[in-house]
C-alpha cells in the first residue's frame, strides 16, 4: 500500500478524514506512523496528495488532507483477456491495475474451463479488492472497469469490431510470425489468450476483424508474466 | 508443464526413458495421454525434441526419445536482485527462468528483512523446483544459476565492478530521470531493488561503479511484475 485511497464517505469535514478499517491497521502495523507524520493519499477516482496525521489510536486515524496532484496517466489500452483460472485472475487483475490498465473484458474461449465462470472471485466486490490493491501499489486512484463476456462469438462479432476501429488491435499469440511492436504511440486493443493459447478458429475470428497476431518470442509465458511483458513492450 | 524435462538417469537405453515421478502423474492427469502419443521433451541442460509413448501405466511411463533441436536462446542478462520476501521469491525465480535469465545474484540491501535470509526457500533444492517449473513453462532446458550474496558492500565493491566491464549496467529505480532503454542489443547487468527500492546510498554505490538508474515510469511495481516488464522492454 504505497498510497492510502480515500472514499468520499471517509471525510468528516472538507479537508479531514477519519479511518477505522484495514487502512488504520496498515498505518499502525506497516507505516508505524505517529501524529504529525505525512502519508501519501488519494481520493478514489480523483486527485492524490498528502495527509498529515492529527490523531491516531487503535480505534481511529484522523488526518488533514490536501489533494493537489493528478495520479499517473492511464495506459491507452483496452485489455481483452481469456478468463484465467481463479488463482491467476487475482494476480492478473492486480498486475493490470498496477500498470495502469483501465478497461478489461474477461472473455470466454475454447481453452477456458467452464468452471472458472462460476468462481466467486468474479463477484464485483471480490475483483474490486484485487484491483484496489493494484492501485494502492502504483499510487493510482482510478478504478479499472471489468466487463464479463462469457460468449466468445457474439462478443467478437457484435461488440469488438466497433472497438477495433481507430485502434491498434493486437492478439498475443506465441506462434505469430510478427514480433510484438514496441513503443506504440496509439490506442491499443490487446487480446491475450488462455493457458495453451487461443485456438486457430479464435485467432481467425480475431484477425478477420482486424487483429494482428504478435509474439514475444518462442517462450510460452504464463498470463501473469506475459501481461506486464506485453504492456512494457507496447508502451 | 509445456515440456517434460529428462535427466540422464531417466534413460534406460540410448533413446528410451522410463519415468515414475511427478512427470508420470502429469502425463496421466493433465496430458491424459495414451501409448502412441507424442510429447515435447528436453534433456536438462541439453537439446529438446519429441518422445513417443511406448507404454503407460499408473506405475511407469516409457518413451522413445528423439532430441533434435535447441531450446530457445537465453537472454544475455545477469540479474542482480535484492532478496525478495519468500512468497515473492518463488514467483520471481519462476518468472526469471521462464523468460530466459540464466544467472541470478540474490543480494542483500537495506530494505531486505534479515529474516528472509533464513527462509528454507533459499535451499538449493527448493529454488531449483521453482526454476525447473519456469523452464517447463517456457520450453527451455538450461537451468539458471543462483548465487547468494548476503553482504551488499563487499559484493558491490569487490565482485560487481568486473562484471560491469563491457556490459550495459542498469539499476531499476522508480525515481530515475532516464527511461529504461528499449531493444538493447548488448549484454545487460540488471539490478532490481527490494519493495520500497534501493536507498540513496545503494544507488550511489551502484552508480559509482557504472550503473545507470532507469525507470519504467511513475508507478512503483512489485518485483514480480517489474521483472517481466523490464526484460520485455530491454530485449
Amino acid at each position: 500500500m504505497n498510497i492510502i485511497l480515500l472514499d468520499k464517505e471517509d471525510f468528516i469535514s472538507r479537508t479531514r478524514v477519519c479511518l477505522k478499517d484495514r487502512r488504520l491497521r496498515h498505518v499502525l502495523d506497516v507505516h508505524r506512523a505517529s501524529p504529525g507524520d505525512a502519508l501519501t493519499v488519494g481520493l478514489l477516482n480523483g486527485p492524490v496528495g498528502t495527509a498529515r496525521i492529527t490523531s491516531l489510536s487503535l480505534e481511529a486515524l484522523e488526518m488533514e488532507v490536501e489533494l493537489d496532484r493528478q495520479p499517473p496517466a492511464p495506459l491507452p489500452v483496452t485489455l481483452i483477456l481469456s478468463l484465467p483460472r481463479p488463482k491467476m485472475l487475482k494476480r492478473v487483475l492486480f498486475a493490470a491495475a498496477s500498470m495502469g490498465v483501465k478497461k478489461i473484458f474477461l472473455i470466454n474461449s475454447f481453452r477456458v474451463e467452464k468452471s472458472y465462470w462460476n468462481s466467486p472471485l468474479l463477484q464485483e466486490e471480490r475483483m474490486r479488492d484485487h484491483l484496489l490493491s493494484g492501485l494502492e501499489q502504483a499510487l493510482d486512484t482510478f478504478m479499472p472497469q471489468v466487463l464479463l463476456k462469457p460468449l466468445f462469438k457474439p462478443f467478437v462479432e457484435d461488440e469488438l469490431p466497433e472497438m477495433v476501429h481507430g485502434s491498434c488491435a493486437l492478439v498475443a499469440h506465441p506462434e505469430a510470425a510478427k514480433p510484438c511492436p514496441r513503443d506504440t504511440n496509439r490506442d491499443v486493443l490487446l487480446a491475450v489468450g488462455p493457458e495453451g493459447g487461443f485456438i486457430a478458429y479464435e485467432i481467425e475470428k480475431l484477425t478477420s476483424i482486424g487483429f494482428l497476431p504478435v509474439s514475444l518470442g518462442k517462450r510460452p509465458l504464463r498470463v501473469e508474466i506475459a501481461l506486464p511483458a506485453l504492456l512494457a513492450r507496447i508502451f
